[in-house]
């Protein structure tokens, strides 16, 4: 059957697949899976073979990229394929463009979702997921951070906050630090001087959202500084206004400083 | 051991947990399962429990709320305890408080995160992840929605894109509509003026995300007054702006009429 299904991997390992995505795999006739686009730290492509009693072939950036899928988009014109993509499958966009291709050539194209580092850190966090803002992801100090600057700004403007991901170079295994965010951030402060990332502004740095021992840890950015997070991936919450019960749940789960109770009140 | 473990099922029937859900359900001493925040159509509890091994004691939400989920709690301060949660567990905020309430008593907690709505619904479209505003949900017309129509309104002028959560009451199995959707915020528009929602106004009407047969449909509203959706649960995008590689998206995939392709160019 011509068609082409994308499964999402979740997070983290091995078992962040759903039961549907697993049983899915072992009906196809062909499995792909790319890793570049997030970062899965505990995956074990040997013990994942074994799960799904498949051969799965790992695919890079250039195949899909450069060369426009054209090895899986061959492949699923004959018989059943499957691309495996770490979280939920299209929340990077890089994939829209294959699956647009696919429905051209006529291809049936499914989805099957995975877990969302999206959803996973406002679960984590204990924030309201209706008080969240858009999303931006903070550049290496390479690139210029006027964008997540003004988004947070707009954001908490509105009351809102801000989900920031911080960027990665998967095949150098280079993750942007939580540190390092503050830091492109702050630059930018200094030339707008709007008083967004300042010294005693609140932010909730995240580690290993999904993993089986995430950090959260929510202070003013001063003592967030020399905060060790430990191991990445690393992500980022810059809070706008907090409900009480939001304060609460800061002060469970990522051990914030209990004079917050006192600032919002 | 002292310990509450919140596991989302994800969306649609009892395939939407991950592997490491199922995993953890199978070392549980005592396992509760709620099913009032959000619909999952396709579930089949006794097939469920098969899967797991395991007898699930469903709970209301009486007993998660006006009893303060004593229950869970008292079971969980012995032994190693289950709350399964449709969705992503902190998704709806509701289970937040449990959450901190078991900390409060020295009970250790972790999330098993689900796939989410929220992802599944961006991934779907096609549209792109970070240009989404803030997310509101639409209430039956008994409620005034003036909010949502306010979020729409500041997410257009910004450009951003806004998912809307339509309203449920999942004991009385009532569905707000997409239809019913679009005549609560016309309703608002007549008192505002602000040509925010019109019979012109493009959105996107999404059906029964998460399962083996979502459907999407792209349109001007005039055009999906009278479409059938089909099935329950429904929820629904109003766009921003698109960029022309989301206008293929939705052609693509919501069977967008090709005149969008003249409007955003």
């Amino acid at each position: 059957m011509k068609e082409l299904v994308f499964i999402g991997l979740g997070l983290n390992d091995e078992y962040g697949i759903t039961l549907k995505g697993l049983e899915e795999i072992k009906t196809a006739t062909n499995v792909f899976m790319e890793t570049y686009t997030s970062h899965m730290p505990n995956f074990n492509m040997q013990n994942f073979e074994k799960i799904c009693n498949k051969k799965i072939q790992t695919i890079t950036r250039q195949t899909l990229e450069e060369e426009n899928g054209k090895q899986i988009l061959t492949a699923a014109e004959t018989d059943k394929t499957i691309l495996l993509v770490p979280g939920d499958p299209f929340i990077a966009t890089t994939h829209v463009t294959l699956r647009i291709d696919a429905e051209k050539l006529g291809i049936h194209t499914r989805i099957i979702h995975g877990t969302s580092i999206m959803s996973a850190i406002v679960s984590l966090s204990g924030l309201h997921n209706y008080k969240f803002g858009k999303t931006v992801t903070i550049p290496f100090p390479e690139t210029p951070a006027e964008t997540p600057y003004n988004v947070i700004t707009q954001n908490k403007k509105s009351g809102l906050h801000t989900l920031c991901l911080l960027d990665l170079k998967e095949p150098e295994n280079r993750y942007l630090t939580i540190n390092q965010a503050f830091e492109t951030l702050q630059t930018v402060e200094m030339q707008k001087q709007k008083k967004i990332i300042t010294q005693n502004t609140i932010a909730i740095g995240v580690a290993r959202a999904g993993s089986n021992y995430p950090l959260l840890k929510a202070d003013f950015i001063k003592n967030l500084d020399n905060f060790d997070f430990g191991a990445p991936p690393y992500s980022l919450i810059l809070p706008g206004d907090l409900h009480f019960t939001e304060v609460d749940a800061l002060i469970a789960f990522a051990d914030a400083p209990v004079e917050f109770k006192r600032l919002f009140r």
